[in-house]
């Protein structure tokens, strides 16, 4: 999260705006808590731009929840929906949604271990599909959609947790948007949903209520209490996201920041990036070393450094540099500078 | 939440021990905070007294949640459920619960406005029936469970929300303990669910792997990213509860907060209470004027000394006023003060 917005939360931890209170002891249905709320969603729409005909949640349960609520929510009368597999995450959601329908694979980077997005052309879409799923972004394999697919007028459905606010997006091509927080959002707890209007009222009756969308969005989100202090942090990034010149803004200095490492690892043998250079992703930079003995030096160093969290995710080893919104560009400048510097010692 | 706790969150908000990183931020698979995580059960174990024959989870979603997780995770192959009706969050539980299979209503208040708990004697117990579902503190209309009901080998399920951790609690004899925790636990958003081993692996094909008592088990709660910053600040206010002298000390301290005003309700006409003495709850103490006229007076008055969030729930009317652990015996003097004093004036 932003450093500034956790110096904010810190300030007004046990005083909210002269109230008194912490934030997080307010009744969510207080006046106080109400408006925070209200500003959260306004920010959150003035950001992406979102139109009249989408709903805003703030729910809990996090994107794997979703991976089931969506099917419970959307299949309505439909036995089908088209999901696209890029990656572990989009694995996850067709796995989950056997629970409750025949989730047809309409394209996979399996064979190629997930190191593309399967191009638009081969996909192979059922036009009676209940909707289709994909997760813009994979975390583990770096991979990432850099267009938003055309599926005509099937529900398009977009897991877009690990990039939602790192650019501008064009939220009226979706039926369904869903993210949990604790990437570009807030805490991990708090999980963003925007749905069309028209989608609502196809929730299956084995749908818990506070998972209905229909339920929530007539409810402001609060059928039950909502994770508010999330709420509230989230509200303060958008309005930090806000200052910092809104998504053009922040979208150019994504691109600047994955640029410098993308470049290097491509100047280099001794560093190299498995993505196909179309879908590698702004927001975790996969990479691997030439050799593999040298990947526990490289992450002892970087940590001496103040550089951590450059492991590879366990099922696919190697390195992985996250630089979601709240990673600063000089955060990347040192992370190059400590790349070159070890290969010239090691190379 | 104690202000000592609120003050550590605060005073570690940017920097977690000397991590340089906020809670917030680390992954939740971080030796840092898988230890934070663990410290939070262990003591949490330590204050209830949970025995290996119990797991502990830290899940999402609220109570509300729970009220169709609960059916979805322990029906198995049977198509019922006892419930007791106690109240509005009673009986929001057994709306729920009609999603997946036949709630019967073993016993209910509702003609006595939840005024009282119906005596043990008169439930109608249906031997064969997949669990027992009560809530042992309603916090709408003020009523609390003071014992726990003997169901023979029905497995004993109940919604702590608003009691757990107020006073010592036997936990060997429920099957699965659920509480919200925005009450005497930590900050909205987080769910504590205590759940004997012998109930896991009964879960619904339907149940979303997140919410799937089991999976969860077995994944120490983090099948998905949790709501960290809750089992954070949950594990600072259950060493704050410990530093207290556990469990013993802080029943003693709510018998007399409650006392104060219950005293004082018996004392006058001018105030009443009109739950039975029995089942008064210690958590939330809802009382009338006698002259309804004077409630808007009350409110305004009580709020310019600083007492707020008097105002009964809308369904009953009226006032109540909840003494969670959090609240300090001054801050019930300075209300039970208030009311003496504001019935010498208005009496």
């Amino acid at each position: 999260m932003p450093e500034d917005v956790l110096a904010q939360a810190r300030d007004e931890l046990l005083d909210w705006h002269g109230s008194g209170m912490s934030i997080m002891e307010m009744s969510h249905r207080s006046k106080q808590f109400v408006s925070v709320a209200a500003a959260a969603e306004s920010d959150l729409r003035e950001l992406l731009g979102i139109a009249a005909t989408h709903k805003v949640l703030f729910l809990q349960g996090g994107a794997q929840a979703q991976f089931a609520l969506v099917p419970m929510n959307l299949l309505g009368a439909k036995k089908s929906a088209d999901y696209v597999e890029t990656g572990q995450w989009s694995k996850k959601a067709v796995q989950e949604a056997k629970r409750y329908c025949t989730p047809n694979v309409v394209a996979s980077s399996a064979n190629e271990r997930y190191t593309r997005i399967p191009g638009r052309e081969t996909w192979r879409l059922d036009p009676d599909a209940a909707y289709l799923h994909y997760t813009s972004n994979e975390t583990i394999g770096g991979v990432e959609f850099h267009w938003i697919p055309d599926v005509g007028s099937v529900p398009l459905v977009c897991d877009m947790s690990s990039d939602i606010l790192s650019r501008p997006l064009d939220v009226s091509k979706f039926g369904v948007i869903y993210a949990g927080a604790q990437k570009n959002i807030g805490p991990a707890g708090l999980t963003l949903v925007i749905v069309r209007e028209d989608l609502l009222g196809r929730a299956a009756a084995i749908t818990p209520s506070v998972f209905d969308y229909k339920a929530q969005v007539e409810a402001d989100s609060m059928l039950n209490t909502p994770a508010s202090f999330g709420i509230y942090l989230a509200g303060l990034t958008f309005k930090w996201l806000l200052a910092q010149g809104g998504l053009a803004a922040i979208e150019k200095r994504n691109i600047e920041k994955a640029a410098l490492v993308y470049e290097l690892l491509d100047e280099t043998e001794f560093y190299r990036c498995p993505v196909r250079r179309d879908d590698r992703s702004r927001m975790n930079i996969a990479f691997t070393l030439r050799d593999a003995k040298l990947d526990e030096p490289f992450l002892k160093e970087a940590k001496a450094q103040g550089l951590s969290e450059l492991k590879g995710h366990r099922s696919v080893g190697g390195m992985r540099a996250s630089l979601y919104n709240a990673m600063p560009l000089a955060g990347v400048k040192a992370l190059v500078g400590f790349m070159r510097e070890f290969e010239k010692r090691h190379g």
